[in-house]
């Protein structure tokens, strides 16, 4: 089933229906990954465009299209950094638009993916705009709930630790707004809280949501969704110390639980690795969702699926 | 049809027949292209080789090679800066040469293409050595003539712009000296005039040319092809800041011309936005035809078409 | 035949038995380049993990894998250098599991290839870490050995420059370690000397060694190993300055000699290029060896060989 749109810039753009059509294509491309990949994207050729560099989610596009049989040409971020010579967003995009059939783009400006997407002759996906969206982030925390719980409509998720910056926890609060009876619990530090923009559409839609300091306040939810606090986010140095492991997840606080652990990576200590063995800690397996995921949407925006 | 030589380093060892040959081979290349590609280079390793830094070329040649089914390695500038340790390019040449079997190279020395051409066992390409030859870019530019205007021989081009630094307008000049009764107007500051070497070939080939600071004098030509003033070769920064858009081309100026608009790009505001829309502005189409033209390379060195 | 390991991360985990068998798949895998390659690990991805840059062993497995039909993910060193934002070795591993079938991994610390192997789910190959293994540099060089040779057993082989900090000559040490009756003269200036980790184990397996530094006295042997003095590896400038060309082998030392001639490349003077024509200089063919070798080893961890 096609998309109705032909570039994805935002959760904002999605209806329950999109998201719906969505899940139920990533769900058909674990059979394809388990089968060793197709060759529905034979002959396609992906840009992937990374002016600010993302290992992780630029090898995960990458993966996505090379198990569809698809290719790839990669523009990193050093190499931009160095290398575009003052060219527009909009004129790169139509440069590459000459190249490849479909275009995911890493770009350290707000509003750069919205930019791109309107000169844009070829499907295009924003695979993070600075402290805007990162939609196809938030679509595989989505998938993630769905397969571990089950469900989506009706779920408890707590989100932890810095729900100010952090853009995962806005995109996914933005997206579950389209599901019904979702509740929040929102642990952070005081200097670190949702920011108005969010609650305020919680507001709107009706969703409950409670705001605390304390980690063992959300550990009853369905879901536990930790974040990393981003040093690159602090001015003060001394601040982002203090602040970095305030909310430490353990083996021993999940004893008894059955709240499922989601984390968008990299970590660095918010989890602790005796957590890893647990049967709800679905971290690694939500990596692997992401390439599914992806495959769905380069598939659907290439009106293969 | 083989072309009569193992290796492309400059556009001066190219003959009419030659470039008639991959003219026609590229035409048909974009037949191949409208059908999603082909696997005329299946099992075939591009190794694409940047010493410096060139986003758009180096994607070009990479998509050229993955829509005739072949495949590419990549080894990009920055890694280069901090990896070739004292290697001699003959030597990278000749350990590449075991990986791949077409090699594909930026350079920023001039010369070095010819270095690396004389060692190499495999075909090679010259992918723009320093301020020396780029002769794929003048392939493509010779193509996109012959697509826009019907034909190349009797054509008025006028150049703009940094002339005197301006590797593809030297390429390009170079090159057109193979057709008949080519016209040339050079709209330049007085700085950035087109250098002897390039003049004193025009009038051994007989080739009427005309100098100008003036672009107005330029636009009732067939062709105009624009350039950037590259910051990169100024020392005095206030020379570059007066002289980088002296010449701006807007949709005004072109009112009721039929001159068709060339650009190697990047652009950095030599040509108002409000060009983009008209059928002459060719920059864009441009970039394409140096996909076609670089599959047809790729394949006629391989001697596979 | 399946190898009865399924990471390599160490020379010193092959038996005679394992080597054996690597260099059998190698040979056979000569036919397979000779006919173009084929279609072997078609759906497989390699994802290359420079942490430190090496465009020349990333060149190498990738080709490899490429020429046996499967595709490649890369995360260079440079990119990793500002992206891993304090994840551990192990977590990133544990990610990239989620995306490949198969890692190589070039890092710069001791041990971070068996911390990698430890959690890997997929197999794993070292592809040098820092000062500690890098084995399959040893492999090739053990297969050129063959190659060249006809033989293993029973060769005596003179490793020249240092043996101090490089890595493939200690490597290679242990390697051949494996077979019988090898001899080695090790030349080296004082300060660059083979380290008594690897002199004691020549002792314990009772193989014959002679240290000098004359050069002429190592030259009638079976294998020459040439190797760089890497300034990386020293404080003292002007100490580099006065032993990196203390040993250069040219033609005419090599005069009415039959030594095969090796090096791991890059040379930086090493070898004259006057050697480059002779019969016996093995180094660029031992290049090729490399990717024979790795497409055995590639094909044999994913249990196709």
């Amino acid at each position: 089933m096609p998309l109705p749109f032909q570039h994805l810039t935002s959760t904002k753009q999605l209806t329950r229906g999109d998201t719906d059509a969505i899940l139920r294509v990533a769900a058909e491309m674990e059979g394809v990954l388990k089968k060793g990949g197709s060759d529905l994207l034979h002959g396609k050729i992906l840009a992937s465009l990374f002016y600010e560099p993302s290992t992780r989610t630029r090898l995960s596009f990458e993966t996505a299209m090379q198990r569809l049989g698809g290719q790839v040409v990669t523009a990193d971020g050093l190499q931009f950094s160095s290398l575009y010579k003052g060219e527009s967003v909009e004129d790169t995009i139509k440069v590459v638009n000459q190249y490849a059939d479909i275009i995911a783009m890493r770009h350290p400006e707000q509003g750069s993916a919205d930019r791109a997407a309107s000169v844009s002759a070829i499907p295009f996906i924003n695979a993070g705009d600075g402290p805007g969206q990162h939609p196809t982030q938030a679509l595989l925390d989505l998938y993630t709930i769905e397969k571990e719980r089950g469900k989506i409509d009706g779920i408890h998720i707590t989100m932890v630790g810095d729900l100010k910056f952090g853009r995962t926890v806005h995109s996914l609060s933005f997206l579950l707004g389209l599901y019904k009876d979702i509740r929040f619990t929102l642990v952070s530090p005081a200097e670190l809280t949702m920011p108005e923009k969010v609650t305020s559409f919680y507001k709107e839609k009706k969703i409950a949501y409670t705001e605390t300091e304390n980690l063992e306040d959300g550990l009853d939810a369905d879901v536990v969704y930790m974040t990393r606090v981003q040093k690159e986010r602090f001015e003060d140095a001394a601040q982002y110390e203090r602040l970095k492991l305030k909310y430490i997840l353990t083996a021993q606080q999940l004893k008894g639980r059955s709240v499922t652990v989601l984390h968008p990576l990299p970590r660095v200590g918010e989890i602790a690795l005796d957590v890893d063995p647990l049967p709800t800690a679905a971290y690694f397996r939500q990596v692997r969702n992401g390439v599914v995921l992806r495959m769905a949407l380069l598939a659907m925006l290439l009106k293969k699926a």
